[in-house]
């Protein structure tokens, strides 16, 4: 077996943001000459995370980013200085990597699927590890 | 390395449920003549997830759908017209794959753990992929 | 392929704690002889978690231990006898496993980036499962 890996670099530019990474990993698995795997994505930041969720109506990721701020209280006596504790706590409950089989050369993700990276703390020069296992 | 792979069917009957389908991914282990290696399982869903939490008392389950309602709100001025933004919430909250090691072609859970499908916008026909990976 | 296998005890002091793992997990790393591939964690407790974020200044978490109790309402009419049900639901909510790459026989972490350990229901005796792939 050999894996292979690489980085790529996402820019965000709002404070909170869910970006499509989708077919930047779509092309990466369709490069590497793999039919049939499995492919790990890691998000190397404690303010940033990733997630697999619907794409088709954006919607769905703006009600998404809403609730996340509803969810986890901003007005908590804090400790950390830097003020973003929020953004940590949002990142330990959606996560820090996913993983997605794929064949054919291509993702197999559900109907209505899509991969985000999640911005919590932006905007911000982020990047985001992958390595492509063969089946 | 050879990765076995499949789908199976989850039924599911309730608007929110959590379905164990441990016996289930146990068999197909068993049937795939891997004595030890990671069972890697993927929802291909949008409002449904995987998790891995107490199976002994079903109070537990009721319990943490009824904690999850309450935490993600169902009263915000969501834009996305299905609906169902809080099921695509939790859905990212909950996570979209689970990793399990198994030995003795027998998944290596801890004493309470059992693996559940995640229903947050049923009842639906759904559907689960798994890969197995020899050790 | 030949994977590396093997437990970590973990003891807990408090009721709720985040402990950074990360020193244990790289050594196990570089005794395996392995240069570059991936490390799998799994947590085997049903109100104990795993997750990664930011371990320089220790408030961050003190904070998410804040916000997770917030977050996680303890006064619902929980039906399990236990008395543990928000402490599941955190489990569920952070999540039981963690995938972590690693090269030149060390976890490619981002810069901040820890390996946290989180006792949810404490104090308590607890154990980690690892599982190292080559690449």
């Amino acid at each position: 077996m050999t894996m292979k890996q690489g980085s790529i670099g996402v820019v965000t530019s709002s404070r909170m943001e869910l970006i499509d990474i989708t077919n930047q990993i779509n092309q990466i698995i369709s490069e590497s000459d793999y039919d049939s795997g499995i492919c790990f994505l890691y998000n190397p930041h404690t303010t940033s995370a990733l997630t697999i969720n619907e794409g088709a109506d954006p919607a769905v990721q703006e009600d998404m980013l809403a609730a996340l701020k509803k969810i986890v209280p901003s007005d908590l006596p804090y400790k950390h200085l830097e003020g973003n504790s929020p953004s940590h706590m949002m990142t330990s409950m959606v996560g820090s990597s996913e993983m997605v089989f794929f064949e054919k050369s291509s993702l197999n993700l559900g109907t209505w699927q899509r991969i985000f990276f999640c911005e919590f703390d932006g905007p911000r020069k982020r990047k985001m590890h992958w390595r492509i296992m063969p089946a």
